[in-house]
């Protein structure tokens, strides 16, 4: 009976594989990967293939979630699942696994680097104090749901960070920026109006964590509107209350106002 | 003037880390290491220095904290401040960033897998839905804190799932288990009576998460209590409201009754 061995690619380039990752990706007769929820930084799926020695199918989000592809080749021999990050954050990862185990096939995890703790880091905030994760996502005609603001303000009234993630349409390559977040945060202020994004709200955000060109920025709205980040993957953070050492750190790293410190 | 790299070792083994973090480590004049908020579960100390050919220079909390070794020697050359885990987890490695670059020393992170996701990953629960994390500490004479069970209360009370991390006592030799953990929030039950540990509640462990040995369970409180998890290090969830698909991952993978997955 197969195996199928779920890798979690973290956020930088092949340069950022483990010792362990890249053997046992050598080892596999097939590689599947998919790029939708996520995507490397410094590499391309073509780089990782060139590592490794061998094709890696890329998968639809169709094709992971309904059809039996992955686990129908894992029956058969040793099989990888690659995800960019730790592996297992979506939902259908889990799905996955279950369906794999379920046919008799065994599955095993190799943990890869996340947004999820990576991003704190880069900015010096500390993960204890992160509430829930909350995802924008690009406004559709008719359909602004304001939850993630609602979910965002009941972390922020309790004093708690929270890591927003932006929404990726990588099939139409187009990826939401920090600005698009910072705007999206403003309007969602205007129609709840709660109070939580004002003019001296300090707003961070991270770009391309966990690559050799990561940018963190902090600072009021108005300035994150049009603060020039770079190119994808980025994510914004919603500070709650800062201890003394999370102000300095944004100030000294992210370029936030030093009267923040103060504060 | 010098360099201060911060390297997350994540928390596996030597095999567990990166070309890039083993390059880097190579390059650097000297290497400082901690190892009492955390530690490698496959390997030890000795392992990684054997890997990249030259000592770790081991610190006491006071010497990270209170002293100026690591900025010192990163004025005169190349240097690694290394951790389980990912780097700046703990306020002091942001705050020892913070005091390098004040004396001109140029700073710059790799970061390595954390418990913080790693932990979610293991057991098919969804990173999206943690609140604040909570530590537990080893109960002192005369001082038993409940804000941890109030936290995690508070994230219950909204659905949410708690990471619950373990006191370390790395001089002592101490790691608190999973048992304990359970044992404690069993009590702290007891003191404030808010109905959140049940007979009928399903706690979560995992041992050694990220390791070879990775083992993850979850039951009833009397059954974890129980429950051999192992060596250290040991880390807890609380689960909020599960998803069908988490609660199907805690019953295949973590041994939960099959009952809460029609709850």
């Amino acid at each position: 009976m197969g195996e199928l061995i779920f890798v979690g690619l973290g956020l930088g380039g092949v340069d950022d594989l483990s010792a362990r990752a890249i053997r046992t990706l050598k080892e596999c007769d097939q590689v599947y990967g998919e790029f939708y929820t996520s995507k490397l930084i410094d590499s391309t799926p073509d780089d990782l293939e060139a590592l490794i020695g061998k094709k890696i199918i890329r998968l639809s989000r169709k094709e992971v979630e309904e059809e039996e592809t992955v686990v129908d080749a894992a029956k058969k021999g040793k099989v990888a699942f690659v995800t960019a990050g730790d592996t297992m954050a979506a939902t259908t990862h889990v799905d996955l696994k279950i369906r794999a185990e379920e046919e008799g096939v065994s599955t095993d995890l190799i943990h890869g680097i996340s947004i999820f703790t990576a991003c704190s880091s880069a900015l010096g905030l500390q993960p204890y104090k992160f509430g829930r994760t909350v995802t924008i996502p690009f406004p559709e005609p008719g359909y602004t749901p304001l939850s993630p603001y609602e979910n965002i303000y009941d972390n922020w009234s309790r004093g708690l960070h929270t890591l927003v993630l932006l929404d990726i349409r990588e099939e139409e390559g187009r990826y939401m920026t920090a600005n698009q977040a910072v705007q999206w945060l403003m309007d969602a202020e205007k129609a709840k109006g709660l109070g939580m994004i004002t003019e001296k709200t300090i707003i961070c955000a991270a770009a391309r964590v966990g690559s050799r060109t990561q940018k963190v920025a902090a600072n009021y709205p108005q300035k994150m509107l049009v603060e020039d980040m770079g190119p994808p993957l980025h994510a914004v953070v919603v500070p709650g209350k800062l201890h003394f050492i999370e102000a300095y750190a944004l100030a000294k790293f992210a370029g936030a106002p030093e009267d923040i410190i103060e504060d």
